[in-house]
């Protein structure tokens, strides 16, 4: 039945995964949707996150214990952690920046050079080698040491932080590839930018943070793990994702908008100041770094890279006659934006074919590319006439060296090449040209037309290889250009110069691909430290986005759904009204007595992989059967392994206890668990029991079997569960009737069980 | 127990309510917390708004009829409402601003030109009378028109987001007087602000919009009665308060956030973005009148009041040097802030007690503190010495008019008086005063001082009079006093100059009052329009705010506490994890069955005040006795009023739900309802059965008994209920044992029912 679904399904809808990849994972047969996703460019098993606040004995007992030097300390270690999120993200990006300025700016300077003694073929020569040295180390190093590295990130820690976990995606390895591999697919001129691994390098420095270093690597900090649960975690990685955004931007508050808006799932308002703090100290740190730089240390590093583009100091000045090709490029914005998206679906299908074809399939793709990068941004070039330099030119014309804005390229003195000031620069110092006010005469519309057409494509075809790339700037520079292009056909018909055009086009390509508005903004505020534009930048993203969403989603969403996670959306479709809890609750349930047999409990966990499990007092213990609540597989494979056995199935609740401490039941991010498998018990002790009570949660979520689907996904996105029991409605039945899970929820699992309800869909929208 | 627990509590939490009060609402005698509360000046009975989505049969089949063109429709007329809110709030913002320049403008320009005439007792006899006109009349509105109006409102809006309704807070009659008594509270040079007063506007602006005009005075508009419940009118009152702040500041993004971080109890993406839509329209219509203005046709409405204060447009280098005077800033900061909390919540008490004496206490009250601000603004001054002009001032100097940095006050040609540079102004133009750059020797340390304490204790004592104020403005005035002042004694310690000290400071006492961060970080940038300040408010918000949390709570928390508000936390309280909701549960319940006697339903009705009853199938209908719903008193009410009786207790689904449209059921805002008393049943009718089951939420959420309170709380907070169903854990008994509303889960509730917490809880913190 769910097969059916599936092809019937619109292709967008279509998880990159077959059949095959779907069995990696034993058991759970009766839930038809997927128990894998692509995590970077691998498919890995994923996991649920589980928000809930454990209520069980043990657990009370232990906070009781807590006092208020505990609770200091905790929210001590809270805020401490965050500072140094901040200082290492902040770091990150600062030493970003750096090495590609310097590593891209000697590769310019070098074929410059060249070019200026006319050896025109072997400035080509060492252009392409360079950029393709570059991206092939760049490859190497994602496909074979951190998969998990490829691509923004973006998608992965925004499923992340809506409780779908994934190995690998927050380990030491990941973290180190995301950071060289960013720097060296970013110098090589590879269209793609660098805040989207900015922010999965932040989110990965917070979650080490959070779970106390690496535990594989040995380099744990006992001082630190402070935080066993999913929740403090995902707060933690929240406030790196921001301190990513506000490290790639310099915006701080951009950064926290930006997680609030576009990757957060949960979002409380102590979380916003200590997700502020983070960005603060990020952008405290980037200022003194940038400051150490001006006294000309830093090699290359010149203005900062993308840290600031100063637009414009003086007072922007518009009308209401501005308004209308505002709304033009708007318009525009969302066209181009959700046509970008619908590209890019169909180009990352080919190339995830190609990528699951092998190693040197991926390799092979991410040289290619590299080379056709290589021949558009040398070749391209050439069809531009070289123009003489403007009289009254503020810098220097023609420029010899790395950045400026009149590139010399292949042009006899005095004339400059304005397409090989877009082209043959790093995409930040484009960027700067393109937003650059006073050049207005500075770019011959062809060329922008021609800078235009080739970005958009070397956009859409850089951001599937097997490397870590981001999509903001190749969105902003082709957006800047075609902005500026509306600018020049404009004229003199509107108070705004051409740079200004160009950041609202930027915004306006932005709003059209990623949909984001209030983050969107801000951080354009932030870039170009103006606020006088909001009003215009504010209407140009309503606009763009307005009209892109009547097309398609956003690309992150459309990224995730590709990759097959399964993200819980905030609001229930329209159709899960019609269906109660009771219609998608599949297979049969599993569930413990409150004083169990051992082998029983062996026997559940190695048949089945459930996480969690009802736990009900049947008689003797009580009267009528009771359930007394839910039990996790975590736990229980604690109680096997410490063997915490009972000879006879008798209540004894505190002495068991004490055998333990609340560090053996705690729950540390991405290390690798303890399986069944591994845990020995002998055929005596199988035979032993253990009493469940003080170590079930006896406060699990519930609901009625009659609640409808609607208002179960409401309940369990909103508070965050992993597990929601079903109870049944009458008495005379078992007190639970079924577990509902994520999967239970997906739009896949309940339209295969239902197929009638997706045709009466189809006909209605 | 309860007032043994009222009486032991810390007086902070122990609202301003006496036993008489309480009882102003018949029924509840169960429930110990109150259900009424200080709107505004007078104590009005509240309700609770429900968010949950009622599935009911009789909604769901008009669901099913909905096509694409409703929902469409729907969506469109979301966004019209939006488009309207910000419209009409822009407008109302400007219209205030408009009206204070002229009014306290003509003021000031009558009483200097009585001064260079020397006829200083004529001019005090003016200005103190004018003050004192401006002040009653504000008051007399308020008083007997729209007592809810008095105060900044803000409070009310806050807890009217978090789910509580009181009557007649936004009312047309609110709306008007808000608006007006703002007006003269402001020109009457009282020390208030016009910030909170306008989101109290617009959000008054949104609640009518949002039910279609007020039925009141017969200004509806069927075509916009389109929201018949509290969700989507919450989401509009959300917008409105954001577009209040954006209308008073011109800070788009930052009245965004300011509904997000101070307002706002529930968010979704889907609101931000229709928020920001709000905004911006805002910030149009305040660009479009201000240009309108420009042309000089506005009288002395000159640079457009607060809209914007210009800081300084050069950019700002700091270093890491001017980091300590801005960490002792915001300590500074902290302290003052929590300080003036509390100093202000004694004053508050104080007023309250004066208040609820009579209508002649409160105006005598009001005209007291009139005379104390006239003798204080124009006394003053008359400590300071005249100062001649600087040589170098960039300004006129002295000014005679009404705005401008050098104030002539009794001085000769040639000097000015600092202090009335300060005092003899509107709040707008002094703060310019302090906030402008270039001007670091205008001021003499001593007239800053005597300003700053004079402004500190006239901004606490002015705020509990019956008359629309804010606390904005005097909080940033006085912030920049000291700031100003810190600035002064650093002197060339620092590469600040003394406006940026005065934004630091404007940010850290209201850091230290009002405990927002984000949102005064970007109110205060798009005020200073100033983007490269942002790490150092940040820096001083950050540590203004951590300093004074630990003295008190935020102000409007405080105040909203006063008032008696029973606002629901996001959080639970520790002692919560220790009782399950069956430990809470108090009252007998009332339940009806699922073909009930329309006798016991009007006895029900009519004996008890609550909202919501479980339905509960028994036999003959059902085989055991099965919970069916819940079924809200409105909609039984609406039944009875249309008599959709039975003669026998049969089930007869289909025919009944014929006879409603969905209309009747609608939940139309502030609207009066019909209550029970006002229908007439017939002896004959009384003896006749309701099929309640078309009408029965057939989807309530539950929990089960033994749920920890604290767990129930969040799932409660989190959905945004009024109703709580609680199931038991055994299925030997009633399906249902139990109701929780939101005065369940009130700490005082609690902690009356369970002494021995509040005991524990003393002992440890």
């Amino acid at each position: 039945m769910a097969t059916e679904a599936d092809e019937e399904a619109p292709p967008s809808s279509q998880p990159l995964l077959d059949g095959e990849q779907r069995l990696l994972l034993h058991g759970s047969a009766s839930n038809t949707t997927s128990q894998v996703a692509i995590v970077g460019s691998n498919v890995c098993p994923i996991e649920s996150l589980d928000y809930e606040i454990i209520e069980n004995d043990f657990f009370k007992q232990n906070w009781r214990g807590h006092g208020k030097v505990q609770n200091l300390q905790y929210v001590f270690m809270k805020w401490t952690l965050c500072f140094f999120v901040g200082i290492f993200a902040g770091f990150t990006g600062f030493c970003n920046n750096l090495a590609i300025e310097n590593i891209a700016g000697l590769k310019f300077v070098v074929t410059s050079n060249m070019m200026l003694e006319r050896k025109y073929a072997a400035a080509f020569a060492v252009f392409a080698a360079s950029n393709f040295v570059l991206l092939l180390f760049s490859s190497l190093i994602t496909t074979f040491i951190a998969p998990a590295a490829a691509g923004s990130g973006i998608p992965e820690v925004k499923a992340y932080l809506n409780g779908v976990d994934a190995p690998g995606i927050f380990s030491l390895r990941t973290l180190v590839v995301k950071i060289v591999g960013s720097i060296t697919a970013v110098s090589s001129s590879l269209h793609v930018g660098k805040a989207g691994p900015l922010v999965h390098t932040g989110a990965c420095i917070a979650s080490l943070l959070g779970q106390g270093g690496s535990k594989k690597y040995g380099i744990t900090w006992r001082w630190i793990r402070f935080f066993n649960n999913d929740r403090d975690r995902c707060d933690l990685v929240t406030c790196g994702s921001a301190a990513g955004i506000a490290a790639a931007f310099r915006a701080p508050v951009g950064g926290v908008l930006f997680a609030l808006e576009e990757m957060a799932s949960w979002w409380t308002s102590a979380l916003l100041w200590r997700s502020f703090f983070t960005t603060v100290v990020v952008a405290i740190v980037l200022r003194a770094m940038t400051d150490l730089c001006k006294s000309g240390k830093c090699g290359l590093f010149g203005k900062g890279g993308l840290i600031m583009f100063d637009v414009t100091s003086t007072n922007v000045i518009y009308h209401l006659v501005d308004v209308p090709p505002v709304l033009v490029l708007g318009v525009i914005g969302g066209i181009l934006g959700s046509l970008y998206n619908f590209i890019l679906e169909k180009v990352l299908r080919t190339y995830s074919f190609i990528n699951r074809k092998g190693y040197a399939y991926r390799i092979l793709l991410a040289c290619s590319i590299s080379i056709l990068t290589s021949c558009c941004l040398f070749g391209l070039p050439w069809l531009a006439p070289c123009r003489p330099c403007p009289a009254d030119a503020t810098e220097a014309c023609p420029t010899i060296g790395r950045s400026g804005n009149y590139k010399k390229f292949q042009c006899p003195p005095g004339h400059y090449n304005d397409l090989a000031s877009l082209f043959f620069n790093t995409n930040d110092d484009a960027i700067r040209n393109l937003f650059s006010k006073g050049t207005d005469t500075e770019f011959h519309y062809i060329s922008i037309l021609v800078f235009f057409v080739a970005s958009y494509f070397l956009g859409i075809f850089s951001y599937g290889v097997a490397a870590p790339s981001g999509l903001f700037m190749p969105a902003i520079l082709t957006g800047a250009s075609y902005g500026r292009l509306v600018g020049m056909l404009m004229g003199s018909h509107s108070n705004l110069n051409n740079g200004l055009f160009a950041v609202l086009g930027a915004a306006s390509l932005l709003g059209g691909s990623m949909r984001m508005t209030v983050s969107l903004c801000v951080i354009l505020l932030e870039l170009t430290n103006n606020l006088l534009l909001l009003p215009m930048i504010m209407l140009v993203l309503l606009v763009s986005k307005t009209v892109a969403d009547t097309f398609n989603q956003n690309i992150y969403d459309i990224i995730m759904k590709l990759k097959g996670f399964p993200y819980l959306e905030a609001h229930a479709e329209p159709y899960m009204r019609q269906l109660t809890v009771g219609d998608v609750v599949t297979g049969p349930l599993q569930c413990f007595n409150g004083i169990e047999k051992v082998r029983n409990i062996v026997h559940v966990l190695k048949t089945t992989g459930h996480h969690g499990f009802p736990v009900i007092d049947e008689p003797p213990v009580s009267y009528d059967p009771v359930l007394s609540g839910l039990v996790l597989r975590d736990h229980l494979i604690v109680l096997l392994k410490k063997k915490a056995f009972l000879s006879t199935p008798i209540l004894t609740r505190s002495d068991v206890t004490k055998q333990f401490s609340a560090n053996d039941f705690a729950k540390r991010g991405s290390t690798k668990y303890e399986t069944i498998d591994n845990i020995e018990v002998t055929e005596e002790e199988m035979d032993m029991f253990i009493d469940l009570h003080p170590f079930t949660n006896a406060s699990p979520y519930t609901v009625l079997e009659t609640m409808s689907l609607a208002k179960a996904l409401i309940l369990f996105r909103k508070v965050g569960l992993r597990h929601l029991l079903v109870v049944p409605k009458t008495s005379t039945r078992s007190p639970v009737v079924g577990i509902l899970t994520r999967h239970d929820f997906m739009p896949e699992h309940v339209l295969g069980l239902h197929p009638f309800l997706l045709e009466s869909r189809q006909k209605k929208f």
